[in-house]
């Protein structure tokens, strides 16, 4: 089964496509799509939505797995990253796709089997599980495989997970 | 000029087409898209981008209108709305159109004279503008044709609202 993560943001989005068999995970292709601040705010999520559009068409992953966003202060910042998130979220649904979304909570929990881990640790389990030289960065892209993986290990559960 | 004025949001979202000739206003089309809470929110978000870009079709407007987002407290909602208001965002642009953004604030001055109006004075004033018998309803498409009657007047000035 292919799975796109997706890391939500409107300067930066971490893309992952893994390809999941069992417990046994390996990366396609990840990345960023970067939109730079001195674009329009319309034309910034709407170069986010043809990118991903590209990405699902050529990869054809069945599940969209996405981190859910937190912020506990600044709800205009909360807007601005929501915006962008419904376009990333949209993107996969048009395309067909099945959309699940977890917490880093659960992200952690699923990756390094603790949920209290710090990013230098999901980091270094993703690059163990999917059998990297390196660990993946920018934290973005890290996050985006992170949460692959962890739809990965929930399919059994999957309608737990699926975004509401 | 045809504007699109859109009041945002995910359980009702309102939008109105309005023609505007210098200072006359003629109202062409305005109502409310609904999605039920039952359904699952990406297929919410899918149904609100299907349904504008529909509307977007028939009447080819230039311009879309859109009430900027204020919330307080509840950062949910705001993330909730948000992505709801980025796929509005991404329908009119991806036909091409021009978004600009307004307060509350700027919409009441310019439709009523005076940016503390309270609703049912900006619904009077909509209706006689608009030469419409009885006042919009419900709230949602009188604020969207409130957003679009105040871009109809403001395009003297109009790179100041262009959404940044």
């Amino acid at each position: 089964m292919i799975i796109l993560g997706i890391d939500p943001g409107i300067a930066i989005v971490g893309y992952s496509i893994i390809e999941c068999n069992g417990n046994n995970f390996k990366a396609i292709d990840y990345g960023c799509i970067t939109t730079d601040s001195d674009i329009l705010f319309p034309d910034r999520i709407k170069i986010i939505y043809n990118k991903l559009t590209e990405i699902i068409e050529k990869y054809r992953p069945e599940d969209l797995a996405v981190e859910e966003l937190f912020f506990n202060k600044n709800v205009k910042t909360a807007i601005k990253v929501g915006q962008a998130r419904g376009v990333e979220i949209l993107a996969a649904v048009n395309k067909g796709m099945n959309i699940y979304e977890y917490t880093p909570l659960q992200i952690k929990q699923a990756v390094v089997g603790y949920g209290r881990a710090d990013k230098s640790q999901v980091q270094e389990m993703v690059r163990i599980l999917l059998n990297l030289k390196e660990k993946p960065k920018p934290d973005d892209v890290a996050d985006a495989l992170a949460v692959a993986i962890c739809h990965g290990s929930s399919i059994k559960f999957k309608e737990s997970f699926r975004m509401k």
